[in-house]
């Protein structure tokens, strides 16, 4: 047993956070009751997947429970199942994760399985072409969603690759591209895992132990991970963007803007959070109000931060009719070029008491909580304690949002891409895009 | 103040059980922390809608919410909002839930905000067309969402209208229909809202409050609702019919299965619980691994109980290729028609596990107990303790499960409805329907 040469615990009340000789950060809260959850968050997502192999991530992701230790495919699922575990994660733009979650006496099985996968998995060549054939449909079933469709085409419009950049980037679904996966092979794969390790990776956990008790199931199960390769993939983005995508079977036009917003460590992140919630908070939120209370223009509407290469972005989204589509992105667009004004004071206290609401709530199951603790490390470098958080939104005042807001544009560097049988377009859109619009047809 | 004439606690340790003199059966369990949650649910859904007014509950519960108590539309969504109280619910098929979670300090507050949008809503008529037009566009952007269409299709294939009932049924979605909608009157719905209230509602309840002063801020809030109608629709299922729908221009065919199932309050419920579990509750669950992992067909496959005018039903989905979705629906059929020979030991005790821990989690966070006392109460008219769940699954025994099991023949009396661009048919399912396809084009 080498000896535990972890950082000092954090100074919180009551989570611990230690690392791992290998490189590996273990985020702890310790919680009474029957259960456990853990997040193991490896920095390796889609966006990483090599170019020319998108989809790799996602494969690789679906291989890896093929078999591991030893057991078959079958074997491994029982005996996940036998346990009672449910689990959880998948691939993201940035990052793969693990999560688990079931009662207390199973927490070291189900951590010595998850760190299994991930350090011996069997990889069995057979499945590989079952699996890309499952990623294919999953690819093909997106012509069915259309709102997940302009997902991947706005992502793709406002986040170009940069020329000689190693990864594919944010340009492709999770599922890849057809291409993509057509060129997937079982040693590029191999290769690809190499970079699953220690590396950037932290593992959040809750559970009813004693923290010298949590820390020995962790090393013993997870010590033996690689110590893999972390690299963040750059967002670059693409201000002033505009793409229209005819789909002339779509009943709905689907809009989406995305614009820049502030990094988790800038010192603006809080106010940002409270614009945002302003903005799209709750049913008296502005963009609710504006387009579907007032205008009755669209069903749904919302926007919400998004967080690519350390950076934030603000991605809004509304499905509306073809004829009220002009108007519903007019609208929305005012909305955004009214944020410089700033708030009004009742807005600020009610985003202000609905973040704090959030804070109380999202740290309540076991299983947020888990998220909650890896997020905080893999975004922050550390837990934030749900008092400090308090603390800080009953400090901000209405002052700090609104000096914050008076220099925010989000809609002077906007990016627009819609998809539906005819192309939105509209005056405002018009003037405020320095590039024409790019017509796809589907 | 009227005399405490509720009916005595159930015997649990935790819940407390009241009926209030109105008729609203009020179900609290205290839990120490910061947070409360509620759920109010009133039993009439999108199901009760009058004949030819299809629509009506989705469009009465928007339109409660314009206005309340003296407070118009903006000015009642800033009191929610000022509270920081999170609310949701909206109309399933037999009840419309009334949801708010927040911190405790803001629970009497929460409670009369929500009663007075029932019992003393503004109906602003000006408001009526701005809400009738978003259920239009809710209704168009269905053909938008293929999986979310098949559902309508399926559930009106398997539950036709009774001729004479008084009530719409469950042959429309919950934004109603084109002409529905355009019949709806604000005199009609006025009429519609004489039917919500205490009759057979139910409020579950999770604060930190002593019992009876939780009790106090029910009845001051919530006395003065008025009586209310409560009515069962009738939930009539149709046997062995069959449908494709023809979506030329879909690139995946979606399947959907219904069969009987058991009803909540039948001594096989549980045994019913755990062989779906089996079925669907994993990944090592029967339908996963035949469909998915051993044969690549669908991406997505999955089978879930369903409760419709108080009998169980098991509703089965998967969306596959045009080219594997006959194969598809029949590797499902197959996979139901196994039932009958029973759960091996191994999936037995899995789906034991997988369910215990269900329950342990599933009375984890706040806004989930509160779903879970209401849901105990309208299904099986008192709170089960989680204890007694736990102890109930830990007496059966696999002997009990497959007795049930060779009485239970699904495949025999499931209806089936597709949606896509070819009818996938196949052989086992031509042999076990008796009723020839109907083909709908779009």
């Amino acid at each position: 047993m080498p000896a535990r040469s972890f950082s000092p615990p954090a100074s919180t009340p009551s989570a611990q956070l230690w690392t791992l000789p290998g490189g590996l950060r273990v985020a702890f809260e310790r919680r009474a009751g029957p259960g456990f959850a853990f997040d193991l968050r490896v920095p390796v997502g889609n966006a990483h997947d090599p170019p020319g192999q998108e989809g790799a991530a996602g494969v690789l992701e679906e291989w890896l429970f093929k078999g591991a230790g030893g057991m078959d495919a079958r074997a491994l699922q029982d005996a996940f199942d036998d346990l009672g575990v449910r689990r959880g994660g998948g691939v993201g733009p940035e990052a793969t994760r693990f999560t688990a979650s079931g009662l207390g006496a199973d927490l070291g099985a189900a951590l010595r399985l998850t760190a299994c996968v991930l350090i011996q998995p069997e990889l069995p060549e057979a499945e590989l072409n079952v699996l890309t054939d499952l990623a294919r449909q999953d690819l093909e079933g997106l012509a069915d969603s259309p709102s997940d469709l302009l997902a991947v085409h706005a992502r793709r419009l406002a986040f170009p690759r940069p020329a000689g950049s190693p990864f594919a980037g944010f340009t492709h679904p999770a599922s890849g591209t057809l291409e993509g996966l057509q060129a997937l092979t079982s040693a590029g794969l191999r290769a690809h895992l190499t970079r699953y390790g220690q590396a950037g990776s932290v593992l959040g956990l809750v559970a009813d132990l004693e923290p010298s008790e949590a820390f020995e199931l962790v090393q013993r199960a997870l010590a033996e991970l690689r110590s893999g390769q972390v690299a963040q993939v750059p967002a670059v983005f693409r201000a002033g963007g505009r793409a229209h995508h005819t789909d002339a079977d779509a009943e709905q036009t689907h809009l989406s803007i995305t614009a820049p917003g502030v990094a988790p460590t800038h010192p603006d992140w809080l106010a940002w959070q409270v614009a945002l919630t302003a903005l799209s908070g709750g049913s008296a939120s502005r963009l609710f109000t504006a387009v579907r209370e007032e205008r009755g223009l669209a069903y749904a509407v919302s926007a919400s931060p998004v967080l690519l290469g350390g950076q934030g972005f603000l991605s809004a989204y509304a499905g509306s009719t073809p004829e009220r589509a002009p108007e519903t992105l007019e609208v929305m667009l005012h909305e955004l070029a009214r944020l410089p004004q700033g708030l009004k004071p009742d807005e600020f206290h009610r985003a202000c008491t609905s973040l704090t609401t959030s804070v109380v709530f999202g740290a309540e199951s076991l299983r947020s909580r888990a998220g909650s603790l890896t997020r905080d490390v893999a975004v922050f470098g550390r837990v934030r304690p749900i008092s400090e958080l308090r603390a800080r939104l009953a400090a901000l005042t209405l002052e700090d949002v609104n000096a914050f807001l008076a220099g925010y544009n989000p809609v002077g560097h906007a990016t627009v891409t819609t998809l539906g049988p005819v192309d939105p377009g509209g005056p405002l859109a018009e003037s405020v895009f320095s590039l024409p619009a790019e017509v796809h047809h589907a």
